[in-house]
């Protein structure tokens, strides 16, 4: 027999009563019932219920044994008792009669319990991560994640895609967030970078011929901890593509990333055909680029119907200001009093001054608008506004006013507040689309100039001809964001492969040619020797892992994470160097500038 | 139609002739034969000839278009004439017939020719490696490096394993290789170090309970330039697994490895089942740990035969000191004083005294040994070595005495030499074996201490019982490496899981229960807590993808490397930091020190 195991733990079924078998595990529990001992014996696959009762040899080693030690079993299968028998468990119809049990492995008393899951402090957690890992929860979602993970390759390859790994070494990158540096022993004084995506690199082996790039691409980011990203490195589904449209990476990328979702979504539906949803449509539809479509709430501008009216304040700032808008958020099944003026009241705690309302009902079976706001237009302008939004009786509608750019964002959270509160969201599926045409610059109010509003690699709508005849904050980008559920999941554009354009655009921000030779010499240097058109997206697994298994937490989802301090409380990073690594490396620690 | 193609470059056959294509590609070659172009037009998957005569409304545009230029052409598919038809080529039964070309982007002078792949320097290749990578033979190995990872995958997942990925900024590791270093941020004058290997984080894995965990894991070492290992990043097939006894890892990756290899072999033979050779026995047969066992000479001690005889200075080193051996090394065909006298010399080149032999041919229907040794031991003693190593007509026989593990190493490489001189060595097969029963622990001469041979993790053949009662140098470790025609291509062990007997190691090698606490807590501290017996193995892919495509350098093999000073020329990295992230990290670059 095998030194340790014949089956793993979730082996051994009814068929296999009778035979002789060696199993090897962790203790799980142990239970005295009467002076028979049950022992759940855990591995990686399930767990095996093991007996002993004082007629074993086993017995006297049996009654030792304690949480989480391991073990190696001989024993009998048996089939369990009808009454006895577990449907939930794999192996749920036997248990182990044990006859020889060996200590493989003793533990000390537990600093954290592994059975039964109870809540504990996160750094007891982190610093034994090894039991924490072994907890059911934790446990199952790693594999899940593995699993997710291993489908995504699995599909990328089915779909032409090859995984191309990209240097971790690399040079720093002088856009986006703050690069970890690493100094170089050879060369005093200098220092490589960790990339904070594989983005140039990507580009290049587009440049260099190899057509459909993907990797499953570490990434790393030294930003202060924030409660939706670990501090040091995450992890994308990075592609990209040649000769395509953004058609192209949303025809591909759409059906395969449905095809990952239902694979893992047990059973929840999944969004197949995906909205394309261009970005100014999104703002006043959802108030967001990250809208939540679960929500049904869609807003509508409902300015004409305040216009001139008897609601002075919202009529006032139409007359007064062209940009003004009054925005509607419908609200179905909202119409009562007290949820109106629980909006109202939450609105006020985000520091708005209120939200205004309308609410609907019967009365002497006459629908009529109720709320201060209604009594102040009248009844034929709010019969107006619930016909163009559909409402009825049991109905509300929550209205902010302004020019949207400044109010679109609250707008958002209160379509939100109110689709949750009134659970109008079903919260068992995944919803899945596409936002489209992102501008492809913003003004930076700061320092009265242009910036580019995401990827300046980004192809602008209109190319050329665009930069050099269009007003800069009307021109659109061929970018794109895939959005599940609330949270955006990937990112993507189609990448501008022409230097002159390149040159343009980045002129447009201040930048010159130079500059754009000093910051991106390689892939700028890439675009002078016949670079094909190319597009892609990067797509979050953290963020898709933590829809898929329903985990708020990325330590959750995570193997070894750090704490929000940035540390690896198990393996203790970050530490000193010893004066010869730092001799080695050219370097000096010197005392942190003092924060103001 | 698509906006770039219709069909890849590869895609065109005689079925489609008489349609209206698109394609997109590089030029990879114009050719003018009598006014009639010739462009072959290059993708990702292949080449399509593309011709263009004066009648195409195409032709002007095509007289322009210049080596790597990317172009879209429409046209119509030809049928090639008889005579013209290109065997060898996907496409070659047709050529399109070009009737609309488009620019996509054009190309500078290029500074490194794509077309017949002429050699050039290496920094221009790796300035310009978008370029480089265009060229068949590099383009054509990348693939097939993703093709190997890709089936180490498939195949791994096939037999029970789940990839894992481990962090990548975590502790510095005081064992082993030079760490690269991260300085942290949030906390001054401390550092991450990006991972030799995952070896703690697997092994903590195992005690989390995952069982079989595997990785295609980046490693980190800052190591002084070497021909065989590029500065910076490699990549292993990192594999670990619970429950296991040795036999169980070369049971499962032997076969493993051997499917891997025959997917890439080309048609040549592997080694289905991998001999086990131990260490000892290695060094005995082929003077090496890291044998080629397509070379068929094995040596074998010949001490008895020179033990008092008439050959003086072989008789009298055996008389005078019990540990001189004589080691033989049959060289079958190599019976000529020509080539015997070119084996002494080059043995003199390496530093030698000399290298004496025997060689037998056929004088008069009678076997002679022939050269001075055959003389001074004469005839009886020669034909004893004669039969003892099997040796006929034609055939030499060289020897080396003294101390083996003094003279091992040179009688190896004087093998190696005399199979690779008379073309014994077929080099057309991959001869894979495991080494197995390396020592523990190793003499060190200058501190005059005992240290680890190999892996400080690997556990002791006879345990705790072994380190406290057995000889320390005469201990076997469960620590083994597969070989594959001369190199080594893994790994591994089964680790030593029992705090105790990994404290009672470290004590052997003068560290102390603290030491080992301090240096690596992390494990120790979790094989106190229920830590199963485990083991496994790490393959260098990059050494095993340069095995299957035949190349000699690792640049053939990798898609963005560094150069031999750690230089990564096409992104211009290292470079010195801004004064803001030296201020932000802490840390201030000091005069490097001089070396003696």
């Amino acid at each position: 027999m095998h030194r340790y195991r014949s089956h793993t733990c979730a082996a051994l079924r009814k068929t296999d009563v009778g035979s002789t078998v060696r199993i090897s595990g962790w203790v799980h529990r142990v239970r005295d019932h009467g002076g028979v001992l049950f022992i759940d014996l855990r591995d990686h696959y399930g767990i095996t219920q093991v007996v002993a009762d004082p007629d074993s040899p086993a017995f006297k080693l049996a009654e030792t044994v304690r949480g989480e030690w391991v073990i190696r079993i001989d024993g009998l299968v048996k089939a369990r008792t009808e009454d006895t028998v577990n449907k939930t468990m794999a192996t749920g119809e036997i248990e182990l009669y044990a006859q020889e049990i060996e200590v493989l492995s003793a533990a000390k008393e537990l600093p954290l319990p592994v059975f039964g899951e109870p809540e504990y402090p996160e750094d007891v957690r982190l610093k034994y991560r090894f039991l924490d890992l072994r907890r059911e929860t934790l446990h199952r979602n790693i594999v899940k994640r593995t699993q997710v993970i291993s489908a995504m390759r699995r599909e990328m390859g089915a779909v032409g895609f090859t995984e191309y790994t990209t240097p971790i070494l690399t040079a720093s990158s002088p856009e986006g967030a703050r690069d970890f540096l690493v100094p170089s022993r050879i060369h005093p004084g200098t220092f490589y970078a960790l990339p904070q995506a594989p983005q140039q690199y990507k580009q290049l082996l587009m440049v260099a011929g190899f057509d459909r790039y993907f990797q499953i691409a570490p990434c790393f980011r030294d930003e202060d901890p924030r409660a939706d990203r670990l501090p040091g490195e995450f992890y994308q589904l990075d592609l990209e593509m040649s000769f395509v449209t953004q058609e192209d990476v949303w025809n591909t990328m759409g059906p395969l990333m449905t095809q990952i979702f239902e694979e893992f979504a047990e059973g929840k539906p999944v969004t197949k055909e995906w909205p394309r949803i261009p970005y100014d449509e999104a703002i006043r539809k959802y108030g967001t680029d990250k809208p939540d479509l679960r929500n049904p709430i869609v807003m509508e501008a409902v300015t004409e119907h305040f216009a001139g009216s008897g609601f002075k304040v919202f009529a006032g700032m139409i007359a007064s200001n062209p940009k003004v808008q009054i925005w509607a958020i419908p609200a179905k099944t909202g119409g009562s009093r007290a949820f109106c003026d629980r909006m109202n009241a939450w609105a006020q705690s985000q520091g708005q001054p209120g939200l205004g309302y309308i609410f609907w009902r019967s009365e002497n079976d006459k629908l009529e608008g109720a709320g201060p706001l209604a009594k102040n237009i009248g009844e034929e302008r709010t019969d107006a506004i619930r016909t163009q939004l559909g409402l009825g009786d049991g109905d509300a509608c929550f209205f902010v006013a302004g020019e949207p750019e400044k109010f679109y964002k609250f707008a958002g959270e209160a379509r939100t507040k109110a689709g949750e509160e009134l659970n109008l969201v079903d919260r068992d599926r995944f919803e899945l689309c596409w936002i489209v045409d992102f501008p492809f610059f913003e003004w930076n109010d700061e320092e009265k100039k242009v910036d580019f509003a995401h990827n300046p690699f980004s192809m602008p709508q209109g190319g050329l001809d665009a930069l050099q005849n269009q007003d800069p904050l009307t021109i659109k980008a061929f970018q794109y964001d895939a959005v599940c559920n609330g949270f955006e999941i990937a990112s993507g554009s189609i990448r501008n492969q022409s230097p002159e354009t390149m040159v343009a655009a980045f002129e447009k921000v201040g930048l010159s040619q130079q500059d754009v030779e000093d910051r991106f010499g390689g892939l700028y240097r890439a675009f002078q020797y016949g670079a094909p058109p190319h597009g892609g997206a990067a797509f979050g697994i953290d963020r898709i892992v933590m829809l898929l298994v329903g985990a708020k937490n990325l330590r959750e989802i995570s193997l070894f994470p750090m704490n929000q301090q940035a540390q690896d409380l198990l393996m203790g990073a970050p530490t000193p160097a010893s004066p010869t690594q730092l001799r080695e490396l050219s370097i000096r620690p010197i005392p942190p500038v003092k924060k103001d």
